[in-house]
């Protein structure tokens, strides 16, 4: 068990998510000094401006047997950002989640990459007080129960060797490890395609203003143009398919192309930011910094669209799971059964949100500006009450009212006279 | 039973919702031909511009015996507004419920009255399509279970009587009814201190853009000044008690004053407007534009003051009753006993509500730039785990998230091994 | 519109929903002057001791054109009964639906027959206070728009002229309409071979015991041998598909004839009665009293089945969609959008109930001894926590459960450093 | 921190909850042999026959420097079996809680005895794998989260020295523990006035059937008598607060009095067991056969009152709290602030359950045969539609329900014409 610490592994094999950095860097060097040999595993998820050879390389040197670079954009894109879309995933009324649905997909790469390799082990560099440890590991346990998973920064015996930053750079220097001459953020960094996020350091006292400095993805409202700019966004069954900038008649199609598109044109108009204090799985409160331009935007075309084409009760069952998933995904629990019946619900639900929604980016806001759809439940002609379809009439009639309103309030007539006036009233 | 039409009604008092337009005009003269005495009664929850003693002159002048002008503004704001700030209140995601809020205000105090004068009889102008006919009557029902309210818009006599506009128009003419020599909007306006609703006439194609000249309560974003303000916004168990402005040092207390003043802070930054498609409770699907610019700040400034204040297990009971708030307040349940026991959960869950947070208005955005609370349950001590209060400490050890993983994923490994591995991996 | 009152009908075709007893007569005579083209449908959903052919000649003798009698077992049994089954569909804890879930099949055929005649209108004999008239009505609408429904209890004219049961007997004798000769009992009857409810008349009084004699599915507890019987049900995928009498060795497949024998065997123990308070969706409460052996048999056999193979949190998610089931089955929604919604999650989630569960039945009680599942996500290995499955071990180690404490108390702590005691303790 | 092993404990108080039994007897010596003065703590919450002056004795022999023998009764039926009732708490739609609502009782003892103290530790001696260990922890460190629980079965020092029940038998005799003579139950028991549970050994197998002998509280109900008992359940604000018995005029008041006679009532004629397979929240399923004879019996009436007293829609948003209700207890989060709320609408929506119910216990059933409340929301008249009160006349007219059909379906005509027939229909 790997809890009474870590023993003789020569012979075992260990999948190592790797991200080049210090910490993995340290953490490969010590697994190989227990024996193991390890192979390097970077998922591609979209992390800005990031050298993939050149983190290829410094696994090599380090001494991985092996390194896979794994371009996981496409899936991430598809099978994790336009799920949350679908679902309109949102965390504690606010935060998007662009953390929480990365870890299932590099997870369960890293998963499928020690059944290819025959490794019984993976590890990872994620810290003892976060979110992203529980999500790796859970992930990993639903998807193959006989994987175990290592996590040095809750190893007694590394936690003791490795004190401070100064004891892993003196790590580094003996071992060879080559360090980045950037000083360090005040601030620690996740990132990928669908969000950026910034925590801790400086940003821990929740009364802290952020740096203006600091973001990647996004301008501030007050730095972006003065010009709007209105995308036309088109769904199928609760899935993005195509954007057109009605501004400049841009057109992107393809799941990957077309978000990346999202978030350039949200970003450079500032939408997508919030600062929060939001609850982790494990107990603790937190202090985040999210940009998520073009999930945000996504967000309110989606949401916006399911008025015209959802009906009003699956919108109200619907929103109850919503809660739910956005959960479920937070904590971890992506590839556990009632996951699996979350989405399968939500794609029944999404069936018919098919149309297109126009968006309208400016300075920070996304606002939506008209809507369109082949399977809307709405027309004029319908909120006029005089729709015909086949020779049929929807005839509302507004004496129908009168009973609706009475057969609704007879349970409150019968508690009015038998319970008395409400304390609202008596009062008066 | 008021279906079978009204008869002689010499000798009865009608307590008539009187707003001094048209329709409500030829009401009055209505009920008074067929006998009632009607004392009319004018709710001033804020309607910008209103001329309250022009109202009264022209009821009297129209055959009133009696006319109530009742200025419930303060009780609004305190008793309707502040309720859904402390529940998050938002119907269908969106929609922050300002008609559905003002409803219950207006018609309690009816009630009230036609308690005082001996009315067996309320009366209002509300159309028999849409939710304010269920919410008035649903409301005095729930009050007054021995009132009967007349709803001419659903009377047949009535309707035949006046099939349109022009009906109405000749009626006046005939009757000496006074009518505003402004052209009618192409959209209907429902107005209060909270919020500005325009739906119907041109706006009921949900792909017509609204005219920008129709608003009252905010400037568009783009209009809005270049230079940001910021607001601290107070708050005492979940209810806003103070606001300064930090830009210009302008403070305000008492409920109705500070909301005034927060209306006027977001509005002139463009904050609080939306465009939706909604679903009404008579089963129609509608499109409504608002503008709600002091709500919208509150409720981003009393989400974000939560985010410190209240247990993660808390927000996630409460959250599912703030869905079930918003639905029952749509849908004109204000008294219903499920409200109160809502409302009761509301206040329960609130009651550590308290601090300040400072939002920054600017063209259209409110973003929360600080927060602070003497009840926070989050302290960067804390987020370091090492917090010690009265010799205690908690002594988080991330060796612990160790067994919360794995006790967490026992069932993940259990449902692995006997079901297999899920379809996300086989595809693999 | 038919609230108007029903014109000259002649040239129409409807589709009377016919039971052979006075009312429906009655109303078959009464739409035939209004000039209607009656087809009489009797669905026969297992009401015991009915003679259709019987039926069938006195709906031509009092003037139909044509009838139709439609043996519905088997589909009420399998899409109905066995969907409740799978939902554990109770309603306010204590409701089995029994009336509920035959509407909508019973509508279901009323309306294909009115689409392949070419009937635009559908007629049923059920009262103006009740629910059935909602779900009747609910069902055919959400079928087909284009279909209207009399429902000549609540047609003024029709009101009228039959004030009480003497003047429809009295409209009986002179159509020559033959009428049972068997008093009518004080209260009335819904049957199927689900359930049969009583309710109203002398059952009206909620504190006046029901009598013994009226019940026709079941003996009462004190009737039922004094030897058990002893039944395996098998399930697969939620649904049952063999019974078998561990006492006497009979065996049944086959939904409709294993459904019966269910019902004979529970019956005979006096299994299934229940006497309760429920609220009605038209705002009344009402007493009911209802048998449903066979029902209540198979959900605790069910339950019981589920406690083996489901995830907890795949049953925590469905609990609540449970409660959504059987509400929007009792207020007649079963052919809605979030109906579909809600089934298709049911089915998800039973994807796996699949096994077979012994039942003791004995003077009214319905004892599980014994269950037993090859998707079993339990094991006497698994709860002593060694299991091995392809070399795999859930080491669960009882240390784990300290940090899984710690790491969930972790919020409790620092509430209870931070707010101070709960006041159950400083009472003490 | 407790996880890296006692040290020299000298001069360090600890709690013990002390049974009496081996486990805790060689739990209270291992703890002295680290050096702390240990005060024992024995909580009677209703053990049948257990002698509490032979474990006060038994303590004191083995070392104990002070024992304390609290009498929880009264307070444990009033402030936690009448709050389960209250509640209708179910979890898993079959199990009463009966352990779960013990164990926050009897650790809220436990840490009030430490306060007193000033002791800042506390043990007891459930086993690593079970719920109570996180009950028992999780209440303790929200009631003071100063305190610091020793769980000497997750101690890997204590665990390795006892590796088996000869081990203990051994260190007992070496320390002149005097052991009972029964032979130990090949299952594991809790007992307490609200229930006994029976689990593990021979139970493990969810085939295997229970012994009969093993029942404390309940005869089977093959081995109840022939004739009925039938009881008066007078509830005052949904808590029960007399009980007559109508067949022999007995007649009980007092929480502890009145819950004891109904156990013995409700157990003579069999009333209140249950087999089942549940699932643990540290992730294991688990199987456990329960008795809890007067709470069986409470639950059924209070629900049957329910029934008459509450307002439909109360009842829909309580039963979702119910279920977290029961979730929460079980899972150890009494004294949490989610709780809190959780009971405060409880009883909030309990105002006004207020009336009697008579059962009938007869061979392990519970039939209500009669129900009556000064606060019923149903009558006859009102039935019957045609109450008055105060004048007032709920004029219910079957047209209403016409427009209330009409409203209802509105959106489901919609669908339809929009979307076309369902699925249903066209399989037709």
């Amino acid at each position: 068990m790997v809890k009474k610490g870590l023993g003789d592994m020569h012979g075992q094999k260990v999948v190592l998510a790797y991200s080049g950095g210090l910490d993995t860097s340290v953490i490969l060097k010590w697994l190989a000094e227990k024996g193991f040999e390890i192979i390097c595993y970077c998922a591609n998820v979209g992390q800005e401006g990031e050298d993939f050879e050149a983190v290829r390389t410094k696994a090599i040197n380090a001494g991985a047997v092996k390194v896979y670079i794994e371009d996981l954009r496409e899936e991430f894109v598809k099978e994790y950002v336009f799920e949350a879309v679908k679902a309109n995933a949102i965390y504690e009324s606010r935060y998007m989640l662009g953390t929480s649905i990365a870890r299932p997909c590099i997870a369960k790469r890293q998963v499928e990459i020690a059944r290819m390799e025959g490794a019984k082990y993976v590890a990872h560099g994620a810290t003892g007080k976060g979110n992203d440890q529980v999500r790796f590991e859970m992930c990993a346990q639903a998807l193959d129960a006989t994987i175990t998973t290592i996590a040095p920064w809750r190893e007694p015996e590394f936690i003791e060797r490795f004190k401070g930053r100064s004891d892993l750079l003196a790590y580094a220097a003996q071992h060879n490890i080559p360090v980045s001459s950037t000083p360090k953020a005040n601030y620690s960094i996740d990132e990928n395609l669908y969000h950026t996020s910034y925590e801790s350091g400086m940003l821990e006292d929740p009364a802290c203003a952020y740096p203006e400095s600091m973001f990647k993805m996004t301008v501030s409202p007050e730095a972006a143009p003065d010009t709007p700019e209105i995308l036309r966004i088109e769904f199928d069954t609760g899935i993005p398919v195509k954007v057109t900038n009605l501004t400049d008649k841009t057109e992107k199609t393809g799941a990957l192309e077309l978000f990346l598109y999202l978030n350039q044109v949200a970003g450079r108009n500032g939408v997508g930011r919030i600062d929060i204090v939001e609850n982790r799985f494990v107990g603790i409160k937190s202090r985040g910094v999210y940009e998520t331009p073009g999930g945000t935007l996504l967000r309110e075309a989606h949401l916006d669209l399911e008025g015209l084409c959802l009906d009003r009760e699956v919108v109200r069952v619907r929103d109850t799971l919503s809660l739910e998933w956005a959960r479920l995904c937070y904590n971890g629990f992506w590839f556990a059964p009632e996951m699996e019946l979350v989405k399968n619900a939500m794609s029944f639900a999404s069936k018919d949100v098919t149309g297109s929604v126009d968006v309208k980016c400016y300075k920070g806001n996304a606002i939506v500006v008209g809507r369109a759809s082949p399977k809307s439940l709405y027309s004029a002609d319908l909120a006029s009450m005089e729709i015909e379809s086949g020779g049929a009439t929807i005839d509302y009639d507004p004496s129908d009212a009168q009973g609706f309103i009475r057969c609704n309030s007879t349970r409150l007539k019968a508690y009015n006279l038998l319970r008395g006036c409400p304390a609202a009233l008596k009062e008066a």
